[in-house]
């Protein structure tokens, strides 16, 4: 586990250097460049990384005593502002250690991302006890999912007491944001006689608690309506757990009205759900593994010149889609049966 | 392709006896029994029939004539009632040939079923014309879809115009049949205030169509009233489809109101998407393959000791998800890199 310094560096994707890949005592220690190269490395496709991440993994363990929130919203209803203003709430009024994390699986890492920009979030991004960090990367909304779960993990070894996994409110990152964190918040913002157009019904689906943003000067009573719209939609809903039913709430990032209540909820959440803590974390971990496992053989057969020809002529309807699974799982040496 | 009439007779998992596996040319020729046979051999899990079962699809080819309509709704809304009034006018007044299937994946052949049962719809089973068939049996969803769509394919060869897959209204066995079908029908009832209740709003964003049924005698005034909450909930949702967007009607089985505006509906939606017809299905056979592949890959994997030996590990927390999935790949020799 010793610092193996002078090692050949090698360029990451990112363009940092990585001088060790068996560091993780630094990021048990705290040490923030240590974590940021684990990070960097984790989100690598190329294979040795992979396989230096795995071993990292393996090394740092596993710490469960992490709150992990997911937050969502689309464009435009103040994320940013949002976390800032719950994140330097955690930091400054409570002591707390956090960790935000963004994930965009639809925005590149050259391409640029709109989340995961640290710009957004200087003040809380300057605090000592935070740490921001983009996971924002290409691929496979598998690749993304597993990766954010590697993060997530290694932020978690370096002792933060509290991750705040931050997606776009659009697509199908949600629900695998959703199936890593303890409590999910849907972040609105008011709007018109038309405002739940824009969110996703599966969406609300999930959260824990919907928080209306922007309850502030001259929004505030469109705010307040709009939070009698949600509260009214989620009564409507069967709640998705025995103990804990979703509620909505007004916040302002700017005049902090709402920042320390919606602490005080999730704290509540958790408290309740605190005896299926564990088994929902192994649950998730379990469906992780068997997401990540189904992702891998798919990329690996898509990768097959002998299961891309089955597959044409599985659309070009000469061939049962039937017998192409025959095919193609005799093809990895796993015998056709149900 | 001759009938081996005299070859040992073997029970199946439904009692029904099986004199011939290669059947194609009887079930091309109408033959009920032979359809009716080769279905009951492709909803067996039997290693033998599977494999009979995939030699049947090869021979009886891909016949895509036929227009699949996906029926969907809770029950007590009138499916039955309302798939006889539908399927009676299309054989009676159209002319056509019309298949039924029930799917429902909760029950089991050995436990009965809510769905399926030809007594509910006996003016239709008894029409030279229609052919009635539950193809409800236990398994997993995968399984179930699978052989769903193997059962189309089979009723295709035999040249029915129309085939109805019917579901119930909960659950995830409505993504499977919409994945199946051209056409997507939520059937909903007359209701109150909170009308919108029963639905999960994920089903709604399935359906190409909605009718409120029962729009009749002493609830027709309250038909009227849902079908006006329902076209507004209509109009705030996204249309999943470029050329048509979801539209909602009332109809009454008893009366016979709506049945033949239903059909007509039905078929301007099938008018404005023929340009996408043949993409949409190349698209459904290559997404059923894949799935087929992964659902019978993690069959294979969870009946493997050593992999559940591995996923024990990372319930325990002992073995990180990343390293578990590893070790997996390599079982089955695939090289685990993303």
């Amino acid at each position: 586990m010793s610092r193996r310094v002078g090692a050949d560096p090698f360029p990451q994707t990112g363009g940092v250097y990585c001088r060790t890949v068996n560091n993780s005592e630094q990021i048990v220690d705290g040490d923030r460049r240590a974590l940021a190269r684990a990070i960097t490395i984790a989100e690598s496709t190329r294979a040795d990384h992979r396989a230096q991440a795995v071993a990292l993994l393996d090394s740092v363990g596993r710490n469960d005593s992490a709150f992990r929130i997911g937050i969502t919203g689309t464009p435009g209803v103040g994320k940013s502002t949002f976390i800032e203003a719950f994140g330097l709430h955690l930091v400054r009024d409570l002591g707390l250690r956090v960790a935000v994390l963004a994930v965009d699986p639809s925005s590149s890492r050259t391409g640029g991302s709109i989340l995961g920009d640290k710009t957004r979030m200087t003040e809380l991004a300057r605090h000592p006890n935070a740490f921001i960090r983009p996971t924002a990367s290409g691929g496979t909304l598998g690749g993304v999912a597993r990766r954010t779960r590697e993060v997530i993990r290694l932020v978690e070894a370096a002792r933060y007491d509290v991750v705040l996994v931050e997606t776009v409110g659009v697509g199908q990152s949600e629900i695998a944001v959703a199936n890593l964190t303890d409590a999910f918040v849907l972040l609105v913002a008011p709007a018109g006689g038309d405002e739940l157009q824009g969110v996703k019904r599966g969406i609300m689906e999930l959260a824990d608690l919907i928080i209306v943003n922007k309850c502030d000067g001259a929004l505030e009573a469109q705010a307040r309506s709009t939070l009698a719209d949600y509260a009214s939609a989620l009564g409507l809903m069967r709640p998705s757990s025995p103990t804990w039913t979703p509620v909505a709430m007004a916040a302002s990032a700017h005049t902090g009205m709402g920042i320390d209540a919606s602490w005080v909820t999730l704290q509540a959440m958790r408290t309740a759900r605190h005896g299926e803590q564990a088994t929902r974390r192994s649950a998730q971990e379990s469906a992780a593994l068997w997401s990540d496992v189904n992702d891998r053989v798919a990329d690996a057969l898509r990768a097959d010149q002998r299961v891309l020809a089955i597959e044409a002529e599985v659309r070009a309807g000469s061939l049962s889609a039937s017998r192409a699974a025959e095919s193609i799982l005799s093809i990895i040496g796993l015998s056709p049966s149900e």
